[in-house]
């Protein structure tokens, strides 16, 4: 089982652990991932990134592991694999923003 | 080279063909998260989960990456390990959230 | 008719010409908010403010002008006195900091 | 004096007393709409609108206010109107999406 895979399988675990799988429709996991991203926000709100990384290093780290979490969970309730997405999204990228060549 | 570290070394020559680490700071990724989280929102506004996911999957795809890949950046900005900060995060909702024994 | 009432009227009336109250439950007019906020948020990605007022000036002021008037709308669906709950909020926040005299 | 103004005049006497205009440059207040949006979003998450409004109708009123609150402190720092910014984004949205005769 790769990394990613194992990631998933320990983060599906805490929820059925819970029963919470009911709740977790596509649509208020897309919700919960804006809300984490806004809690991650928050750590660098009327701050420069030096000041919010002084003052709040721990919040940042679990508020992006949050982030992390509901969207690897969104990918394993559509069956995307996480790998592939990524190298797509930034095949795709590339065509969009080609490399400037001098 | 574990599959995460391979992806982010992927997203990372991405950027830097492009000479866009300069503005890469981490307050302006923890804004791009939060703004391709609300991109991947858009895709279910005024929809039940199934509507969005007929009408939309494709983007749904392209989105939820695009939180992963600003995600994963901020990580190697802050050198921080992805495996890690999981599993200390669900470590840490185990105890606020304990499973109810019957 | 106060100032508020009429522009909440105009906003209803553009959508009932629509026929777009159908779509309007609060939750989805709460996810279009914070919508909105984010394509404010992106006039200022990776830019200072100035840089961002600069370039931008234009469509920040519509997408402000997006934030108000989804607000608004809230405010009207859920039949809460704009003002009112701007003055109770400060009042709260007045109690929650005060001011400090030396 | 309007009642818009007069309410802008509330808030930035609160930000004033407290001497955080400092603080409230254009992106930081952009991102705090965000932020509030996505606490509003909060009350909905996991919950159809009808369950939210009754669990959570305080807090729903206090965060769209927040969301006003910082919304109307952006168009006082930009020398905004907010009546004329919404009434013009409205006519775009109407030469946009124009009303389908039958």
């Amino acid at each position: 089982m790769s990394e990613i895979e194992q990631l998933i399988k320990s983060i599906n675990n805490f929820r059925d652990e819970r029963n919470w799988r009911q709740y977790h429709n596509p649509k208020d996991l897309a919700i919960s991932i804006s809300i984490e991203a806004a809690e991650l926000l928050e750590d660098f709100q009327w701050k420069s990134s030096e000041e919010a990384l002084k003052a709040n290093s721990e919040n940042i780290k679990e508020e992006i592991a949050d982030v992390l979490i509901y969207s690897l969970m969104l990918c394993s309730e559509l069956d995307l694999d996480v790998e592939q997405i990524i190298q797509e999204k930034l095949e795709k990228n590339r065509e969009k923003y080609p490399v400037r060549k001098e």
